[in-house]
């Protein structure tokens, strides 16, 4: 799995090598998919989900061919007293003796770890003073000789956790001082789901049949140990579900709102089970369902608690049999389902920004679904499984939720949706929208923004932004007096000022604004122009440790000292103190001539337009913030109105609210949008000053910004909006974020960036808030947008758990505002592995290397 | 409320006069806030909400000045052996004379209606032949003199509907034939709402305080007695709840699926209580809910049942004091919150296609939540009051769930959310993207597109379709061979062919492909040249009745005989028969002549693009279907790409799937958007031939179509447009649409469209789909995009319960397509009776009215 990094890095700088943080990290999610599993949920405690367990494995192993039955408890409380798997292992060998099986079965009970409580209470020994969970070991098993000899099928009951108290799990592992935290649960269970059925090493015939079943505890919501709803707990997995619902008076409130909780936590369920009480719940929940569920009903369970149910289970047995093909069925339509969607997806979709002829099918990533910062994957490598990837392209720049924000999106989502739908924003105010805009002025606007005006996405944010901008301009400088409709007579040439390098999004207003690039020949857009003067910017990057500047060819005056080419940390590349520099006068003496070269030409420049500080899609480019700094005071000197693109910068990506924090200036417009929203929903947000305001304020229709979409401040962006913006900036909420809400922690180690600053492989890297990139070594066609260079490297990290797609030879990892630095450090490891494997590869690079 | 018709109307046209459906119209929601109204919900059956009910009650009518308490149950069973407004009424009266309270208090209970059976065990007669409910008004009342004579408070209890067997409402209303439709449910108990607490005449001081509690039966999706679930069906009154959680074993996961059933309609929970059984359930209640609803824990229930529970009401009285005091407070934070939010709103948001000059405070909207196709309004109006609007705007043209959609879809976008958030789209593959992308080519692609591109809006959908037309053109006429990246030199011209009054969005690409408009001028765009051929179309329009054909000056030949220029039916407008008319002649001359026109200059027609029969931002203009059909066919032939814009057309919006159904002919490329996820959320898609998709294979990835959104198909989009695709076409959840799936039924009763085409204010009507569109007669500033005067007629709609929003003169009706026919005649007859009102004010339009 995990590769380590080799040696020679740590002794070629000793020094300044320091241990980084070694969290073990947890096996990467492995769900085997070669038979189904399910997981069992409860509507409610008592409503008999241990006798559907049971009575499902007796069908199941009531078969003419050899067949494994694995039934896994979790969590158990009661015991030894109550033990779900000691129920079902007694239960299915009496039915199996019953029934007179053609095959032999050998049937075992297995409790793995146990609290002390329950130690003592079995063994009458034990060391009081001890705290946690002990390994308890209990096991049993039972040979049923069956009408034939030979091969013959195994049931297999594991019961993972005990603790003695029959109350929730949460309260008896406190009580107990038993408690086991998710992770450890998470991993316990993976062990078991990929080991259980190979147990007592024997080998699984490929004839075998084979399924698993997982039994929760108490009802879907039901804590486990840590006190985590179970529903939560189990969520990575995401197996398939079945239901046991609840016939009783009441039954079907519960059983509907079970299965709305299992639906609102990503589940699909399988099917609904429960036992009859004479109330024909199920025609309720039949017409609810709109019969996209099946559900089963069984016998009434008898009251009599000396029963030996025998009886009943002979009765239940045809709807045990039903639930077992649906079972059966529904896994294996699944599954077909996953192994032809790379095929069906590759001959419908037509993808953004992707050469179909250049896509293999192997190559077709089909994603199961996410779990906070992780994909679940579907791979077939001979045999089939899911697995998980770290989204490192944060699903593309959006992605900001961990694990509890997901869950917490999701319900209000659900709530936004079911409150308002969609309603039409002109005129009229929402509580979502308002909560919104209020948070935003409050946040990423305080200070100068008074307006916001929403949009769809980052392009038209930006399309808003330049109307706003040039309409300001033009009143500001005198160009028309209020126009008729129409009357284009009067016509100036307004462009902007922007960057080199810089991206505004794809539509063709925004793309006006943005400088010739591959995005904009012929080929892809006929009607672009480039309406705007463009200078190359100043960079920064950091290489062997070390933070270089480098210079446009246009700004590299022999009077530059030395010294100011590079920095010792990225604090003193962002400290205000570099105002007062000689380059701060370099800077700008050369944009007073580019504005004043400007203004001799035919048109005007209307509107400043740039990506504070980092220029993502060009590359991962880090602009001079003094450059940058310099810039904005030029421009609105001049009363150039400045508009900050914080489509990509802003919502903490770079680990500040916004970027124009990191350059200590303010814009007269911002366009916001991607993480806005916490990445889960499009909507984006055009923030202006109120001056820019004023001046579309007149009176005539005619004078107000005629520019707007049907979903302009739609009720579910902003909820999902004000729900991470608060999020986000809360210390309650965001582990990462310091306790005035202010700026994230570090997320990616020092020491790793120090040493993939000195890969070999690495031209250079920048590591900021929540972005780390890195920009390959390469020549001619290795090097640029369209080069396929890091291939390699990419199938490796996708190999290692790390979802990635690159910009040409710039690789990137993102994490979000909450991912935790640990998770940031494996990334950073794993790709220090997936570096030196890259260049062992390329034999050029690796002569030069041991040179 | 209503207002009828006049009947002169009838009188000028008696033959054509056929009555229309003339169902009962239900009074709009009204909804008092002069007084905190709430519901109380149980997280399952017998878990306290009764004892909450009397308590609370207690814990308001326990004041120094006089109080009312109403106390509703509008479903009771069991009865009358259980009768919960007999028992408050009772534990009430008890309480208040153990507790020697100082005013005097008139307690009442009183049961409305009940079934045959009930009635029957309470006279002892009854004829067993009669169904349904009966009127049983059984009433009893207690005065309890207090320490202080004079003015008293009131405690108010009322059973609005019993039946006897103690079982499911839905089940004891069957088994007694006594099944109450929801309408009458949510009628009765809106009537009981607004004059219960003004019962017995006495008019209520404006000094007492007064309270509101509605206790719904058994959990909170338990069904109503018509099956329907009860937080379904007491949605759209939207109340405040408070829910009675659930402190057994198993509690806190009932308690948590039925908050989330709640939320997941749209609900507010302003407290979760119930009763301790020593099990700590609030902590992890108040740790899942991250304290943001109040949890409130009153002590155990004696279990023994003949205890009077007078000492427990005593021992509980400051949780219920508690209880009281949040449920104030919630009510005054909400109530100065909706008072607020127009002032708030003018002062933040920026509204697109919005003069902020022009907007009063009293104009803004505030806009509580929505139930299928109604807003629900907050109005100050002296009394400030919630009231209904239908959402005539379909919230701009995107809104198409009823009800019962909206609640699918609620659950739907929490799953989405909980499954996926957002997963990257290019070079994956995931099931809502694919869902989508397999019911689009099997859908409004059927027959011709092959690829679908997703983006974000229609505005960006069309761009998208600009690229790919371009380059197909380019490629199909040898423009240029591949490009090399930046290299412009050898550009040509391309340009659209489109017709005037088009619209295709509001980016910059989108923009340049329609006619100059008051949207295009410098004031709003200045980078707007207008890159298209524009020709005026032939519209078709009713007027009186019939179809008449309106001739642009250049299509208007001597040789155009009289017959051509009006049609009996709509139907003969859409007939292909007319492709051997002399009209498509004339048509296809003309088209030729301009096409070849066209080719003398130096661009080259690159597109034709056009919204198929609607044009809707241009004022709902009907393009003649035969004009379209020759025009596209004379392209075709030329090899020019066709695009549809289906934005606003598709989706049934017109009556059928797509527009394209109506002109009987297909595209090369196609946009959807709005409609095509319900209208909850923003998603576009851009179709296209297989023959346009190959022209972007090749060996580069810069012959890509590098255009891209990061929320590129986005799950929580294709999930919503997966579900609603398939809802609107299927006929057994849209009643409006045939058994094959193909085309909805008439929704606008010809009679009404006949009448108002007809009235003299109206110049021109169009009525297709789900479409109703008038034209005002208006001259000179009257008419137009800018004008204001349908102002009068708007705000008297509003009043009638219509929210529209008018395109300058022309007024529009639509509604989604699975809206009731009665809904639609309901605002045809408000419409015609504002239409009356209107031209009465207006004295000129007046005189030529009676002449």
């Amino acid at each position: 799995m995990l590769r380590l990094r080799r040696n020679f890095h740590l002794s070629r700088h000793p020094l300044l090598f320091k241990p980084f943080s070694t969290a073990a990290p947890l096996p990467p999610l492995h769900l085997p998919l070669s038979h189904p599993t399910y997981i069992l949920w409860g509507s409610n405690t008592s409503v008999g989900k241990t006798l559907v367990s049971a009575g499902l494995a007796s069908s199941f192993l009531h078969s003419d061919s050899p067949s494994n039955f694995l039934y896994l408890k979790p969590i158990q409380t009661g015991f030894p007293s109550d033990s779900d798997s000691r129920f079902v292992f007694h239960k299915l060998s009496s039915l199996y003796r019953r029934r007179h099986a053609r095959l032999s079965l050998l049937a075992s009970d297995h409790v793995l770890n146990a609290s002390l409580p329950v130690l003592n209470s079995i063994t009458g020994c034990g060391d009081g003073s001890e705290l946690a969970m002990c390994e308890l070991g209990q096991y049993e098993e039972q040979r049923l000789v069956g009408e034939e000899s030979g091969l013959g099928s195994r049931l297999i009951c594991k019961t993972m956790y005990a603790w003695k108290e029959a109350v929730s799990p949460h309260l008896a592992a406190e009580r107990e001082s038993g408690v086991v935290d998710d992770a450890l649960v998470i991993q316990s269970l993976q062990s078991c789901l990929n080991s259980g059925l190979g147990v007592n090493g024997e080998s699984e015939g490929a004839e075998t049949r084979a399924m698993c079943l997982v039994e929760t505890a108490g009802g879907v919501a039901s804590p486990g140990p840590s006190g985590s709803l179970q529903c939560d707990l189990y969520r990575s997995f995401r197996l398939p579900c079945l239901l046991v619902g609840d016939g009783r008076l009441g039954g079907i409130s519960g059983t509907i709102s079970a299965y709305e909780t299992l639906k609102l936590r990503g589940y699909d369920v399988a099917a609904i089970i429960f036992a009859d009480n004479g109330l024909e719940n199920e025609v309720v929940l039949s017409s609810h369902l709109r019969d996209r569920v099946p559900i089963l009903v069984l016998p009434p369970i008898p009251a009599d608690i000396t029963d030996d149910l025998m009886d009943w289970f002979d009765n239940s047995q045809n709807v045990f049999d039903s639930l077992k093909e649906i079972m059966l069925s529904a896994y294996s339509k699944r599954l077909n389902r996953l192994r032809e969607m790379p095929k069906k997806a590759k001959s419908i979709f037509w993808w953004p920004f992707t050469q179909h002829k250049l896509v293999a099918d192997e190559a077709v990533t089909v994603i199961d679904s996410r779990c906070g910062e992780n994909f679940t994957v579907f791979k077939d490598q001979g045999d089939e499984f899911m697995t998980q990837q770290f989204d490192a392209c944060a699903s593309w720049w959006t992605q900001g939720p961990d694990a509890a924000l997901q869950t917490e999106l999701a319900s209000d989502m659900g709530y936004a949706a079911a409150r308002f739908g969609h309603v039409m924003f002109p005129e009229n105010v929402y509580e979502p929208a308002l909560e919104c805009a209020e948070l935003l002025l409050a946040g990423v606007g305080k200070g100068w923004a008074s307006r916001v005006y929403f949009s769809d996405n980052g392009s038209t944010a930006i399309e808003i932004a330049l109307k706003m901008a040039f309409r300001k301009f033009s009143i500001d400088h005198g160009i028309h007096d209020a126009q008729e409709c129409n009357a284009d007579a009067q016509r100036s040439e307004l462009m902007v000022l922007a960057l080199n390098g810089s991206y505004h999004g794809d539509t063709l207003g925004a793309m006006e604004a943005q400088a010739p690039s591959c995005y904009t020949g012929f080929l892809q857009q006929p009607w672009y122009t480039g309406r705007g003067i463009f200078l190359d910017p100043p960079t920064v990057y950091m290489h062997g440790g070390k933070w270089y500047l480098s210079l446009p060819v246009g700004l590299q005056p022999e009077t530059l000292r030395l010294e100011n080419a590079f920095f010792d940390s990225r604090d003193e590349v962002f400290d205000e103190k570099r105002d007062g520099s000689d380059l701060a006068e370099i800077y700008s003496a050369y944009l007073s001539q580019q504005l004043s070269n400007s203004s001799k030409s035919n048109s005007l420049l209307g509107a400043l337009i740039m990506e504070p500080v980092i220029q993502g899609a060009g590359g991962m480019h880090m602009v001079d913030p003094l450059f940058q700094r310099v810039l904005v005071k030029e421009c609105q000197d001049k009363k150039i109105p400045v508009i900050f693109d914080e489509v990509f910068t802003g919502f903490w990506r770079l680990g500040t609210e916004t970027a124009a924090e990191l350059l200590h200036c303010v814009p007269d417009i911002a366009c916001f949008a991607k993480l806005m929203t916490g990445g889960i929903i499009p909507l984006s947000a055009t923030l202006a000053s109120n001056s820019v305001f004023e001046s579309f304020i007149g009176d005539s229709k005619l004078e107000a910004l005629l520019h707007g979409h049907s979903y302009s401040a739609h009720a579910l962006g902003c909820t999902a909006a004000a729900k991470s913006i608060k999020w986000f900036k809360n210390s309650q909420t965001n582990l990462n974020i310091n306790a005035e809400g202010t700026s994230l922690r570090e997320l990616w180690d020092e020491n790793l960036v120090y040493e993939i600053s000195s890969h070999p492989a690495v031209k250079r890297v920048v590591a900021l808030g929540t972005l780390f990139a890195l920009e390959l070594q390469a020549d001619g066609s290795n090097a640029g947008y369209a080069s396929l260079y890091a291939r390699s490297l990419l199938l490796k990290l996708r190999e290692d758990g790390i979802y990635t797609r690159p910009l040409g030879n710039v690789i990137y990892l993102m994490c979000g505002p909450c991912t935790k630095p640990d998770s940031c450090s494996q990334l950073l490891i794993k790709l220090l592995g997936g570096l030196d494997d890259f260049i062992s590869e390329s034999r050029e690079n690796l002569e030069s290397y041991h040179s």
